[in-house]
């Protein structure tokens, strides 16, 4: 088989489970599957198990390593210039673990790792909304916010890996919520899924507005992220009023990326963008109010469009640029 | 003389003057000069005024065009990719000049261009107080705000060469002055010169504090940042108080810069700057609250160190990186 037309093996490292998968240099998916992601014991087990179950894997499809062009991974918490990972308190490695090292004793192929929000904005410009630009950054809503910078054509790592931390940015001077990080005011805090709940509860206290959300709320149900949403698409005021909000800040934040950056796109993924065009319409309206007025119509901002795939599509897109 | 010998040809453009000189590989000066800014018609005679004057000089030096290993420039307003300028206001290029052409019509020497903050980002990180250091962000303070990005040792410039606005990242949502870019709440309308003395306007209406500067401003003498910051440094209660706002909003640009870049370096330079640690102090110690916890002992805060020659020295590396 010639070079060019050998697989790329990605996986995409979460919490819950690890994704993987065999991908051609067009970015086609041959082969997919996962694994549980057992994070027992400071997750020792966690590297072990996916090259066991990718010795396995190969085998059943009758591959060998010659297949394989090399490895790329995206995982949680920041990656350290020597390949290993600190920081991934929902893999329970807190301290540095040796992740290239251990894929290096154990498969003699290339081994190439980014944090995941590096992989899926890798990803996005690869194959998704981001294809034929050279700069995007990707910021994805989900339980948390995350963000990946591609300027160039090049991934933006950070000094020490922690470059793309638009979760964190302090965008909330005033009311505050203290976020998992421990530092008040994150954007993570406000305009996440956990952020829209956060909002929730700060509103509802004091509002008087004619609301079913209030109504519900105020019985004691429990209410998430998407029934805010999906209330405010229906013109229900007081979700309007979180939304509103909501979409401020991260309007906010955008402008602050597009003013430091000047990127091609700003891209708005993960389980939150859910909402699509109501949202994007909502942060654009807010960010032209926020952004230097000269890149207005140059850093646009738009929904990411692989869904759960950009982070997979962006792990193979790590291995075919470094070959 | 041997191509490593060769002296880059450095410019620093500016409202008021060019200044010019030819600097070794070694960054060592041999022999400098300026040049008043012609800003007449639409600032067309500034290019040919600068080539002129570069022949002038080499016949004067006794050196030919081939003593020299090319040109560098650094330039208010936005070098466009095909190195034109555009919204230089205060030279009169309000729309696209063609800069590089007309340099490489007159004179057959690679030329480099990049926008004035980053020539200082790059001269910083060549011989100043980013020396060694592979990524930083250079802000510089001065009537406006300028801000130039290394990353992975390579200038950052954005899709449009708009990269490093941090002069107009939307940083007070409260109060918000007019900026001269149209847009509302940009720290260049809070902590720059201006911003210090759009401060003083503010508190002044209605402070009751005991201080000499309130007595002045009062007394309707003119007073300029510099008035301010020394009136701080010597524990003047209304400059305090005016310190304390803008040395907050510079901490919290820092800190947007550093959750989104992880640079190694935040440099801060410019006229205001010479405030010196006593700046720097106010600064870090609200930074640490505004940053991601786990890079707060990564992205430093530091004074720049090359003052007036860092456009000059940034040029001469443009030209010997690319050579």
């Amino acid at each position: 088989m010639a070079s060019k037309n050998k697989l790329s093996l990605a996986i995409d490292l979460g919490g819950t489970s690890a994704k993987m998968a065999l991908i051609d240099t067009e970015g086609a998916i041959h082969h997919r599957w996962s694994l549980p992601t057992d994070i027992r014991d400071q997750g020792r087990y966690i590297v072990s198990n996916l090259i066991q179950s990718i010795h396995e894997q190969l085998t059943i499809l009758d591959l060998d390593l010659l297949d394989i062009k090399g490895i790329g991974m995206g995982t949680p918490g920041i990656v350290l210039a020597d390949g290993s990972v600190k920081g991934a308190y929902n893999l329970n490695w807190a301290t540095a673990f040796p992740v290239k090292e251990s894929f290096n004793l154990s498969l003699p192929l290339p081994f190439y790792l980014t944090n995941d929000a590096n992989a899926a904005a890798l990803g996005e410009q690869w194959l998704g909304a981001g294809a034929g630009h050279q700069s995007l950054v990707m910021v994805t809503l989900g339980t948390g916010i995350g963000g990946g910078i591609v300027s160039g054509g090049r991934l933006i790592e950070g000094s020490w890996g922690s470059a793309g931390e638009i979760g964190h940015l302090t965008i909330d001077t005033s009311r505050t919520y203290r976020c998992t990080c421990g530092k008040y005011g994150c954007l993570e805090s406000v305009a996440s899924a956990t952020g829209l709940v956060n909002l929730l509860d700060h509103y509802a206290q004091e509002s008087i507005v004619s609301s079913e959300l209030l109504k519900d709320y105020r019985s004691g149900a429990m209410i998430d992220a998407k029934q805010i949403i999906n209330a405010a698409k229906s013109g229900d005021l007081l979700a309007l009023q979180i939304f509103d909000e909501f979409s401020h800040y991260l309007a906010l934040a955008c402008s602050h990326i597009a003013n430091i950056l000047n990127p091609e796109l700003i891209l708005i993924g993960g389980g939150v963008s859910m909402a699509g065009e109501f949202l994007i319409h909502a942060i654009k309206e807010k960010y032209l109010n926020y952004v230097y007025p000269p890149i207005k119509e140059q850093t646009q901002i738009a929904l990411a469009n692989l869904g759960n795939d950009a982070g997979l599509i962006g792990a193979a897109a790590l291995v075919i640029r470094n070959n």
